[in-house]
């Protein structure tokens, strides 16, 4: 067993060492809060985002978009990130070091420091210690620090730019040229796998607290009343444990319960979002995220944002974080369409014909002209209009005209009672969103598959990841540098590779440091060629997990490979 | 026939009504130089990007990593970017547009305006009209504008950030960890994808001349004197044309030859160069660019970069914009590493051992501490252990002793030459570097396959992209939208899709409809179910190009529509 607390810097030392994740920049000191994906941790980061694609593209049918990293400022003022998205910081008076002002509370024990407002949070702090200098504070200004990168369009200060801080924002301003795409019918999705960006005040966190990181987000857009998922029936079933706001106000553990019951229960809101929580655990487990290191917490009243019908993060253990925020699944109702709507005066809502025009009864008020006309003279016309819009009270209509509040009385006007044909209804869609974040998934699935084992007298690490996550799915080695092996190992390596599998020749150091050296790196098989595959044309090929070693023919490699990492095939069936 | 002119306005009609690419943030006036993907874009985006790691990554073997877009500003102070990545621009005093003073002068026809200083280009362009307003600049100013996008990272002002002008660096930065990953030998390459960054001053050419666009980068790392790439054979008869230096000042053509032909006859520096090239023609015309619309243009004495070895782009033929430069590759030497080492004071070079230690003759200066001593007293150590690590001359050494120049005369040293072992050489590898612009190679495609034709009596347009590049690759129709059907038609979308197969099924509208719908958005193939298909397990299956339709069995159909969309079978052979 590890000790949870070291398995950070056990994974860290293994990620720069083997390739993974570097830090950025590293020549000219590098930079809290970015990192660079080397060779290894790249292809891993690819293959996580071409299975979340198939879950959510081919699975789902819903559409990639690619929207620029950098956007204007009217988008994120609608978005109220110009306004609200922001950290309460402060600055230590003895180092000058910044400091989130939340975290020095609540790295000393003091619960709720994040709702606090800064002078609240400015008299707690005064007597805390600077996590930095360990002097204590004293009385410090606290202020709120937006967290978007800023940056100028154009010469002459013309144009402010923000780094997007989620990559939401561009599907909801291109809402109407997808409803186009999508024949302007609900439910429709669009997703989008791309760079975000927050501007942290001080990030401690290694890869966990980036502040320009990777995100996987849907927007799947459905009517305000029809909220069931059609395919519902596919995760109906699917069992989990749920830590509903109700288990974490009363101090009790999360319930394992089938999405059925949560929906049926009125623990989850509705279909669409309970469909997305089991569809996430069914993916994260699927990259290799631990089903006991895995759970879902449901947002507290005081943490759900307020235009919000119900949300849920996916939490992954971590032996040094405890328990990472990694996915969020909210239904955001129609918050966003709405704001951009408001903001941008255009219309974010959809014409749906009903299947027959309904009839519908109508009140319809008819002004009288020959009596408005001498009493608001040139504003008789502006006022008979104002009053055909109006549904009229007992004693009248209450217009404001110039500013003065009127009442138009009964006389003025008609009022008629109609049936009229309604063909169909405008509706501004809810938008249901679960929103990944790749690099934590990554993180989480290199902690929890990381494991130290003796074999034969000395310490063996291993990633445990899956097949199709593995940043090199299968290593060839010639037996030795010579008499011709390694031309065939290399004509396998490329038969592999022909097949879409990502196979790595080596022909350097004992075999036994080889099988080791890939062990630590995750490939989950390993050929080997030996002076029998030159009589009878057999190969070794060895199981990472089990260490077990069976021989077969050259010639059926690539097949049993691409079955194996498809999971067609089990390695003890061999 | 198309009218040249015309082709961009249809190109950019058709990809906005479509799909393909859309004004970004068009709800609040898009910004100019930026663009969104819209669903088929960006999925065709993504197949061009995967045949472009066919050949990087699985036909070179070369790694992906990924930096972040967000650089500190070392690296950009070291790569030259701070000071020289600038464009001339000037305002107009009329209308207040900003303009590039060059581009203002090359509009109205004036030659090398972009070699020009600052002085020179305000007086020429002094004459001249405002291309918004028309009216006569008169005397203006023209200054430098820097075109990397600035920001700041973290609070307070504390350090300053720049978006990545090119992915390049992020390799450069990263190499000494490179280097240690392909196990300290040459040559090795990587690549990056990924967005890069120009704030351009004024940018008028829709998606040719992007602020934000995505490059695809491949940094190749070789022994200085090894410029033979190991698989040149691949390419050696590789036959393209190349507008060579040569023939460009001498106002002639093109010439078609072999790379053998043009590296031996020094039209191209080395292997290394011309191997690139001729990859870079054959990728290109895979995904879909025109062979005749295509050329290699070899950088002019004077726009070469002053520490480049050789340098090419190759170009793509626009209706609208002319010779677009669409891909760089060049040989860099060690300019880039040697400049990072010089910003950093780390090492950026290798030690390669020699496979058996030389034998070299050595000078070694012995310095006579006690002809020193006396003479130079506290500064004699110094003065001493420079001595040893210079080569005498006839009269002696000269050193700079606290500031003054010294002559050390021969009687205070002995010199002596020794026959030393040395077992490797430093060497800082020579980059070859080709870089390719996605954003223009999708444009290109997009003018190169678009078609106008009559068929019977209507007008059909149709992109002719080949069908790994294609957004939809097999369409799905029933024939009717009952009696069963579309489920069979469901039944078999999903088949394809299982398959890794892009494909889409549509019910809506006549069947000729949905066939044009399909042909405008490029689908190569389109599957009809209909009334025989229960009777018969039959199916249509039709051909985008040549619109035939052929018969066959709907079990055979996702191994059969595999192979035409791999090109192992064609459709005339069926």
């Amino acid at each position: 067993m590890i000790a949870l607390s070291d398995i950070y810097e056990k994974i860290i030392d293994l990620a720069k060492r083997r390739g993974f994740i570097w830090p950025t920049s590293e020549c000219y000191g590098s930079v809290a809060g970015f990192i660079d994906y080397g060779p290894l941790g790249s292809m891993m980061k690819r293959n996580i985002e071409n299975i979340w694609r198939k879950f959510y593209i081919i699975g789902e049918g819903y559409y990639e978009i690619e929207c620029p990293v950098i956007g204007q400022e009217e988008i994120y003022v609608a978005s109220g990130h110009v306004k609200g998205f922001s950290d309460k910081m402060c600055q230590c008076p003895h180092c000058n070091e910044y400091l989130r002002a939340d975290h020095v509370a609540e790295g000393r024990g003091i619960a709720g420091a994040s709702a606090m407002k800064s002078e609240e949070l400015a008299s707690v702090i005064a007597t805390l210690p600077c996590p930095a200098c360990e002097e204590v504070l004293g009385p410090v200004e606290v202020f709120s620090f937006n967290l978007m990168f800023h940056t100028t369009i154009g010469p002459g200060s013309q144009r402010t730019g923000y780094l997007r801080p989620e990559t939401a924002q561009g599907i909801f301003t291109d809402f109407s040229r997808l409803l186009r795409f999508y024949r302007d019918k609900l439910p429709f999705g669009t997703v989008q796998i791309g760079k975000s960006f927050r501007n942290e005040i001080s990030p401690r966190q290694g890869m966990i607290r980036l502040r320009e990181f990777t995100q996987a987000e849907a927007e799947i857009f459905v009517h305000p009343g029809q909220k069931k998922h059609p395919r519902f029936h596919r995760y109906a079933g699917y069992e989990m444990p749920l830590f509903s706001a109700k288990q974490q106000m009363a101090g009790a553990d999360p319930l394992v319960m089938t999405m059925r019951e949560a929906v049926d229960g009125g623990v989850i809101a509705n279909e669409y979002v309970a469909y997305y929580l089991a569809l996430t655990h069914d993916l994260l487990v699927r990259i290799g995220v631990s089903p006991d290191k895995l759970r879902f917490r449901q947002h507290l009243p005081d943490e759900l944002a307020h235009y919000a019908e119900d949300c849920w993060d996916a939490e992954v253990f971590s032996g040094r974080f405890g328990w990472v925020e990694t996915v969020g699944i909210a239904d955001r109702t129609d918050y966003d369409l709405r704001a951009h709507e408001t903001q941008s005066g255009q219309r974010f809502s959809v014409f749906l014909p009903y299947e027959v025009p309904r009839r519908m009864n109508r009140v319809r008020v008819i002004p009288d002209m020959g009596a408005l006309g001498p009493r608001f003279r040139g504003s008789a016309k502006a006022v008979a209009d104002a009053l055909t819009a109006c549904i009229p009270g007992p004693d009248g209509i209450t217009l404001t005209i110039e500013g003065k509040e009127v009442l138009i009385t009964p006389d003025l006007y008609e009022v008629r009672e109609e049936v009229v044909e309604v063909p169909g209804e405008e509706v501004t869609p809810h938008v249901i969103e679960p929103s990944y974040g790749i690099d934590r998934m990554i993180y989480g699935v290199l902690e929890h598959s990381y494991h130290e084992e003796i074999v034969d007298e000395e310490e063996r690490r291993v990633l445990r990841i899956p097949p199709a996550v593995a940043p090199i799915q299968v290593a060839v080695f010639p037996l030795m540098n010579r008499d011709g092996l390694p031309e065939i190992a290399l004509e396998i390596t490329d038969a592999l590779k022909t097949r879409g599998i990502l196979a790595e020749f080596d022909d350097s150091g004992a075999i036994g440091r080889r099988y080791r050296r890939q062990d630590e790196v995750g490939t989950p098989f390993a050929i080997t060629i030996d002076y029998d595959t030159k009589e009878d044309r057999t190969v070794t090929i060895r199981d990472r997990d089990s260490m077990r070693q069976v021989r077969a023919d050259r010639g059926r490699i690539p097949d049993l490979v691409r079955s194996l990492i498809d999971q067609t095939v089990s390695f003890s069936e061999l």
